[in-house]
């Protein structure tokens, strides 16, 4: 077992004996929101945005891109549990603006002897504003997310925790 | 702008005044660890794993499955920003658990009268032990990950917080 693996469920423990108090949330976020977001680990996006546990759906990727898999995950959140506002967050200093799609290839091709890394798009960021709008875009226009959705994208500074609103569709 | 939108905005404001303190994190995570798990809104995993902010990678979506974007996300996580162990975490009670791959594609066509419902894979979940096992199985025989880094695959019993490992490799 791994130190982290040890810290985590001794961690883990502890915080079970407390959690009583929220173990009759349901599956439906209260707030009837889906937020996607980047993995970064500097992001608490409970914290960030105010809300509590129970409220909103979070779906986290690298750069907090609408991948198709993010797509996945949004259709389901609001067919089978109903919210109805999504919120597409982007955040200054992320990792996704460090490297390109040439240097990705490169770097597995040099480290792994694959050449499978230049299939991926790894969907980097060269413009934090364009990103945003044109994610917030391919959802609004997307034939599987419902007309009735609003969707609202944002930029988060990373070194303030302080959000922007960029575009509502 | 939504009541959603209006509280967010104002919370976050206030998040921002007392953030300071954790302003000097950098990208790479301090435990080394990336984390896959559920989009559910019962879950926190940051408290979950007894972990702090800057500590680990956060990817979440429909299931906590390992897609083809959280491949995408776990690469990037551990060539640029140094990661050495991934946590794949499912849980009880999950959203995806409850209902199939031809219920979702004729509620979409119903729905939103298109059949693009029925191309996409939603990675439904019909035995969550296989599905845990399955996706650290998956990661682990990827040609884009490292054979150094550990996998270990981990399920979450949404009622009682608690953690139980199912797998390593």
């Amino acid at each position: 077992m791994s130190d982290n693996i040890n810290h985590i469920m001794s961690a883990n423990q502890q915080y079970a004996k407390e959690f009583g108090e929220n173990s009759d949330l349901g599956a439906a976020p209260k707030k009837r929101l889906a937020v996607l977001t980047c993995m970064d680990c500097r992001l608490d996006p409970l914290k960030f945005l105010g809300l509590e546990l129970g409220d909103a759906h979070f779906i986290r990727n690298g750069g907090g891109r609408a991948s198709e898999d993010a797509i996945r995950s949004l259709v389901a959140s609001y067919t089978y549990l109903g919210t109805n506002e999504f919120l597409i967050i982007h955040h200054s200093e992320c990792g996704f603006e460090t490297f390109t799609q040439e240097e990705m290839g490169r770097l597995l091709k040099e480290k792994l002897h694959s050449s499978e890394g230049e299939f991926i798009n790894w969907l980097t960021i060269s413009d934090r504003i364009e990103s945003i709008k044109n994610d917030v875009m391919h959802i609004r226009n997307h034939p599987l997310i419902d007309k009735d959705i609003t969707i609202t994208g944002l930029l988060l500074n990373t070194k303030t925790a302080e959000l922007t609103e960029i575009i509502t569709l």
